[in-house]
């Protein structure tokens, strides 16, 4: 996975397709060579080729014009990848782009490997494995809170954090070693209660962090929200209104949303990801019904449930003993938030009384068809999520961060325990010593092939 | 359709969807004060913004750093469309591209309509009409032969040949025009002979442009070739076996084809374009076929026939009834290459006897199954274009300009019957005038609101 940084690589960096314009894009110590092969400046310039200057031209082969194209050129190490560079932005059809690559190619510069160019960034000290993971992460982000988190991480805020939680455990392995050597003098450089308040105070962080993970990955991947109900009490109106409110919010600006995915929608900065389920025969008898198994499960996966009811045939007996039913069936229910909606309230005839406080979950009466009190649901959404407005300073979202902060915990509880156990020092220094190894892992300061290529193969091609 | 140009317009350029790296163009009077809004280099630069100058940095509004970007300004007249304009590279996610449309827009620039730039840069007399048009073209190129074409009408080849051809006309007119001025006084400036040998040479050029067209179209569009023969004779195996041949061309670097169409093939540099057509049951029986209509209807559509034949059960008879079926049925076959195609080879009992002889039809013996043979397929197929290996210097491609010179052709026939029948040169004079109109109009010289609206609106959004 350690790339061959005397090879130079090219790669079209632009989304896949036709447009009016395409990237592509060059790394590595042959890239001048390459390009004065086959581009031609028709910009006037003595310093020719000048650093992040742009050049108007032609790039031809073999007395062929291919097409006229901008090429801004980078110098090492002032570059994305820390190397001699350059980008061409060329006319976006699929025939220049593929051509364009074939003539890179049989003038010395080989296709780039899925997130090669960030490889060697990281390689070249441009960027750490974290901010590397943050550029990957802001490329996929879908919603605002994963955005700036990925914006965070790519800028370093998060690596700055681990930094600090190194220095923090370097000293105190600093001064535990240095018991270590004096250690037959029997001296206590390190305060034993002071030792404990550290190394306690650090996995506290490191618990804190790893904590934050499922938050994080809510906000990166969505909140799941399962609608469930009887057939006919309207899942399917309420959900294209919900849908329709966040397009008609996306689609002020006409020519924004190009890529609509059609079970995600955005209240406010967060992702809610709808799950579908079969509606239910009738939900006080849930074990009977068809389909009921898989919605169970669906219901079980999701944070939030929409229980459903058609307001023209519901009493109160009738949702009370809905919710104890799914109480009963849906793993963890506890944990989930229930939001009991009365739909087609336009058709009520009789309202249910006091079943406002007969109920624990919050209750909306809506009508999804008339686009009535949808802002009330919608709030409540918002609320239930309570995720405040502002992005938490450091959030995990990567697994592979996740599993190295368990890592770090449990070395670092191993670690107070046996401070506290008055246990000898050079195995509490080793706890430390392998906390700081994993650390390191999760910047690069430590890396392996099996990490780098786990990292960086998920990366889309061109970054 | 004439563009307010006191607005300043923004548009995604690069393809729609995710990748390494997007790019948002701007341009209008407000491009610097709007980006001075909302961007901030990070590269110190005393003459900021100068031109064709990357500046990287960020962009943020409201304290919220949306993306660290490299922006490039163009300062007007030197720009595509001779406007202040800017490009900006920033990371490829969906969010961040809709993001970044979303806060130019609040910061005074509006959506670009499909061709606006190009619409902008032909107003402010970069291009003229046809180059436009070259470019739009070029986007869309999808072979060799397309590609170079619309490179030659995007670099105004096409448009200097008609700028000859406007001076001609124009020469000729005013010639006839000083006629007319003198006419009282009975002089003949324009030697008669003179003037029909460079009127009938002009309307030649032109009838020789208009009939490019067709070969234009088949460039541009792929040439249609049906592919007919009994179920069950190999019809499909030998199109995967083409198709196949062309992909490993393609792919032979890896990640350069990305969208690749099934049903288009390219033999050296032509498109051929494949109709999928029903098996016929009995090709010597062909009207009371299932299917039959649809498959005669799409043979009359090709250029090129293959009629297939599978080896194991062909005698000459049941070829030449198969052919003489066919001759009868599909329309227009005496314009239509006919290749008789022997499948199956492998399978070959008896070798149907002088065959050759019989047939007025190019033969081959191939198996598509053991890829024996294709390649004698794949040079008739090359040999039934007959289009040399270089692009001609100019080919009509575009029906606009196509009904143009059947117009002006028409006028420059009447020209030369009333110059040849001795009429009065004011007529002459006016039909001379009305082809110069139409020229203007190819050109873009003369232009009115509705031609501009149906070139431009075709373009893509973003160029």
């Amino acid at each position: 996975m350690i790339p061959d940084l005397s090879q130079t690589i090219c790669a079209i960096a632009s989304p896949p397709g036709t447009g009016a314009i395409a990237v592509v894009r060059i790394s590595g110590p042959q890239t001048h060579s390459v390009l004065n092969n086959i581009f031609v400046s028709r910009t006037k310039s003595e310093q020719y080729p000048e650093a992040r200057r742009a050049y108007y031209g032609e790039i031809s082969t073999n007395g062929k014009i291919l097409d006229d194209v901008v090429v801004l050129f980078f110098k090492s190490p002032a570059s994305y990848t820390g190397e001699d560079a350059a980008e061409i932005y060329c006319h976006g059809s699929q025939f220049i782009q593929n051509r364009l690559l074939q003539i890179l190619a049989e003038n010395g510069a080989r296709m780039a490997a899925p997130g090669e160019f960030s490889l060697r960034a990281f390689v070249n000290g441009k960027l750490d494995l974290m901010q590397a993971e943050g550029v990957d992460d802001l490329i996929r982000s879908r919603n605002p809170m994963a955005h700036a988190l990925a914006v965070k991480q790519m800028r370093g805020d998060f690596s700055a954090r681990l930094r600090e939680l190194r220095q923090q455990l370097i000293d105190l392995t600093a001064l535990l070693e240095l018991e270590i050597d004096f250690s037959e003098e029997d001296v206590q450089f390190a305060d034993r209660s002071r030792l404990l308040e550290t190394c306690k105070a650090l996995q506290n962080e490191v618990v804190l962090l790893s904590e934050s993970f499922k938050a994080g990955n809510v906000l990166k991947h969505g909140i799941p929200v399962a609608i469930i109900g009887e057939p006919n009490v309207g899942k399917s109106t309420l959900l294209n209104r919900i849908l329709n409110e966040e397009r008609s919010i996306v689609s002020e600006i006409p020519g924004t949303t190009r890529d609509f995915i059609e079970d995600n929608f955005n209240v406010g900065n967060i992702t809610y990801r709808f799950i579908d389920t079969a509606g239910l025969r009738n939900t006080s008898d849930l074990i009977e019904s068809a389909g009921v198994e898989r919605t169970l499960v669906k219901a079980s996966e999701a944070s939030i449930i929409l229980l459903l009811f058609d307001a023209a045939d519901c009493e109160n007996d009738r949702i009370l003993s809905g919710i104890e039913s799914l109480k009963s069936q849906v793993a963890d229910f506890a944990d989930k938030k229930l939001i009991v909606v009365i739909n087609k309230i336009d058709l009520l005839v009789n309202a249910p009384k006091h079943l406002r406080e007969l109920l624990d979950h919050d209750l909306v009466f809506l009508s999804a068809k008339r686009n009535e009190n949808i802002e009330e649901l919608m709030q409540k959404l918002t609320d239930a999520v309570q995720i405040s407005e502002n992005t938490p300073d450091i959030v995990l979202t990567n697994v592979r961060h996740y599993d190295a902060f368990l890592t770090i915990s449990s070395l670092l509880s191993q670690a107070v325990q046996h401070i506290e156990g008055g246990l000898p020092q050079d195995l509490t220094a080793s706890f430390l010593h392998q906390a700081l190894h994993h650390i390191g892992l999760v910047t690069g300061e430590v890396s392996n092939e099996d990490v780098l290529g786990s990292v960086f193969s998920r990366f889309c091609i061109g970054k």
